[in-house]
């Protein structure tokens, strides 16, 4: 192919997962371009590919947060210092990570200023000013904002010290509503896990050891990853009147009298395309959920120089475009095919058509599937609804092979000797006695945390003692590694 | 009508526009719950309804961006002080107005971050590292982000320390592309300045004073105010090699030689939810204009008790809201209907629909045009297709409305005298000899500044002198006062 011979040549070594999984997570978001490093400590660039899966995400949560109510708000990134005193343990969780503002407009200021960790603290500020009477509530606010956490040992997508989020903050004239709430924005994010994002995850309540600095109770997803380890997905939290009773938010009730309001607060991040990557990614690179893809399926001409090639290819993308998928035509001429296969396997692209004289001849494309790695064919006729069929098996196909991995590695152990082994591979499911020394002695044995507890706790009950202490016990707990 | 007396009364009162226009400006943006002031200095919340007219706004300059190829992406907010100082211009023209973090994690930094006043630096410091050859480019970046920059007089949505905004950066292999890129941005601003939020403006070149800081030439859009101040409302700026020699931003051309790249950005920002208050608003508060208001039409139930009125209501709010109109069913029982209309006349909502039994008998609805305060009947036979046609008349009639003021505003005029007085009411249009010197003697005697030079000078040169030193000019420039 003597044609080819100034084409480039496609370069990309990725670590394999089994020799170093952390190598291999660092090699695949930089090769795909999803993000790079800052020049600045801590930080990352969210580069194109990586930002259009963060707007897929955006979109899919954002429309659900409107479905319940939830209208879009901007507050300050910044919060004087005074304002963050006034709730004592959540200034205690987030002081140790704040980056401060001490300097501006050429003059010192007299107080500093926080770069938000998270925006409690300001949110109740403004709360307490606009709640008069039980008729302003509820109050269902959000904003997709950044937020800092100086922290120490960073990673891209998992732990920045700036990093993209939602965080949403509602007010209730009750407790009811006020649970109610936490618990519909823990099953949006879980919708949006597991049937967009094809991660599933165990939803359920955090211990008192590790729920959020404030909160009265704090509800997560958490999803395995291919190493074994969880990453907290998702968080719910509510705060009762703990924050009201701080602020003084306080409002008149249908009586008459004046009451502590209700709140909530939740959030995910960015952390969510590290967890897509951890979780579907392989040797050759990402493997990207259909929903969530920003290209969904690539033509790439095959010997385009042949007559009609460079047409058919045309006329299939504007007939896949009509149909709403996500495609993309590589009519690149300065790289050759083989170029572009792995391009695009790379980038996790989950079909790929491949458009030939010999296809045309027969009147097929030539399909391949990014999960499977199967190549097969499909009749050119009504094309735009196989591939929409096929999206729709890979979805499936995705979450399936990813739920079939964090059953088969979800152990439920009986002794501490079982959970240590348990957690080098996945996670423990445990009988636990709900005392915090067995979990600071679990996390100072084997470096694992209690991650949650699952919801119907008698449907999940298989043991009476703790598995730590051995005093009767009568509540599930999932422990393991987490990022 | 007793059975009223209970309701909640409406209690509004806005100063007039001619007693105080600056007044009368913040009592509608706070009434209207557009925003409100943050307890930090110079910072304001954007509430729901000013954020979803932000939204809309988002949406309509997102697409476009898409359209010509560019791609959103997210760069940290923090930058390394000895990265701000590459550029000696920049500095100099932001360093002022920078906030700076000393101090992360509890230690003192040992290199001051400043809190982006813009991303120039920073996407420069990237660009350097991503671009190789001429098959990188163009490079077409957008974020969508907030902006610090401490400024000594504030006001919500025209100046606060901190604001939402989008900054573009594109890189591009030729003089004649960057150019191009940077004439495209501003007419997508034009745009979607005069027909989404039907605000007249004036496009053209910023003098070499006024240009951007490190701009070879910056290009704007002017909105005029009902005062007769003119507001910048977006700008775009080419800055040819200026940053890329600074930054090292270099690649191999076709010729296999290396070459400077050249570069543009451009930006609008929240600012235009002050420019649509502040063209369209009335002695009542806002005038919407359709395509960017939240709510397009509201239905008021007339009697609601009354059989059949709720009912008609509640299928005409499906109705409307199947055919893509943005519309709310205002079906509150604790306020009257009188209070309903003040508060959506306040909040600008362009169309109202009032629907009791006398209406329904006659098989119609009374409307009401917020533009005109108009009255009318429609049929309800087709009333999605009828409220449709009146936005579109709404929106092209609030358009109208502005440039007429805008045209009748705008004063040619020969002497300084003249200048003087035009600068009180509205825009100067002058002849200018091009001098800084005559500009410096403008600002300082009538406090107006040149605002920009239109693209057709041919078709609007209208002397030869310059209006300031009666030298010989040959440049037609707009003078006003500005926010």
């Amino acid at each position: 192919m003597a044609k080819n011979k100034d084409k480039q040549e496609f370069v990309s070594f990725i670590t394999p997962r089994d020799q170093d999984f952390s190598q291999w997570y660092t090699d695949v978001i930089t090769q795909t371009q999803l993000c790079d490093y800052a020049p600045v400590r801590g930080c990352m660039v969210v580069r194109p590919y990586g930002y259009a899966i963060w707007e897929r995400i955006q979109a899919e949560m954002d429309a659900r947060f409107k479905d319940h109510g939830v209208e879009n708000v901007y507050f300050p990134m910044l919060i004087p210092e005074s304002l963050l005193l006034k709730e004592q343990e959540h200034v205690e969780g987030f002081a140790p990570e704040v980056a401060w503002v001490t300097q501006g407009g050429g003059e010192t200021l007299t107080e500093r200023l926080a770069v938000r960790p998270t925006s409690e603290t300001i949110f109740c500020s403004m709360f307490s000013k606009w709640v008069q009477t039980w008729r302003d509530l509820p109050m269902k606010y959000n904003q997709w904002c950044s937020v800092m956490r100086w922290e120490k040992a960073t990673r891209p997508f998992l732990r920045t010290s700036e990093f993209l989020w939602q965080e949403g903050h509602t007010l209730h004239a009750t407790p009811g509503e006020a649970q109610e709430m936490t618990l519909n924005m823990l099953e949006v994010y879980r919708e949006c896990a597991e049937d967009v994002m094809a991660l599933p995850v165990y939803v359920g309540r955090k211990s008192d050891k590790e729920k959020f600095a404030g909160a009265r109770a704090t509800y997560s997803m958490e999803a395995m990853m291919q190493d074994g380890k969880s990453l907290q997905a998702g968080t719910s939290h509510n705060f009762g009147t703990n924050f009201s009773e701080a602020y003084q938010i306080q409002f008149q009730n249908k009586e008459g009298k004046l009451q502590f309001a209700e709140e909530t607060s939740w959030g995910v991040s960015t952390r969510l395309i590290g967890a897509i990557v951890m979780t579907h990614g392989d040797e050759r690179g990402l493997r990207l959920p259909p929903r969530i893809a920003p290209i969904q399926a690539v033509i790439v001409p095959i010997a385009a120089h042949k007559p009609g090639v460079s047409e058919a290819c045309e006329k299939l993308f504007v007939e896949l475009k009509a149909a709403g998928i996500r495609v993309k035509l590589d009519d690149r001429d300065q790289v050759s095919a083989g170029f572009k296969f792995n391009d695009w396997e790379l980038k996790g692209v989950p079909v790929r058509l491949e458009v030939g004289p010999r296809d045309l001849e027969n009147g097929v494309v030539t399909v391949f599937r990014r999960d499977t790695l199967e190549k097969s064919t499909l009749p050119l006729e009504n094309l735009a609804e196989s591939v929409k069929t096929l999206l729709d098996s890979i979805q499936q196909g995705l979450y399936d092979q990813a739920k079939a991995f964090r059953d088969a590695h979800t152990y439920p152990v009986e002794t501490l000797e079982q959970l240590g082994e348990a957690v080098e591979h996945g996670f423990a499911k445990a009988m636990w006695c709900g005392d915090r020394a067995c979990e600071d002695a679990i996390k100072e044995r084997f470096n694992a945390t209690s991650r949650n507890m699952p919801f119907d706790q008698a449907a999940h009950r298989f043991g009476t003692k703790c598995v730590c202490c051995g005093k009767p016990a009568e509540t599930v707990m999932y422990f393991a590694k987490a990022y």
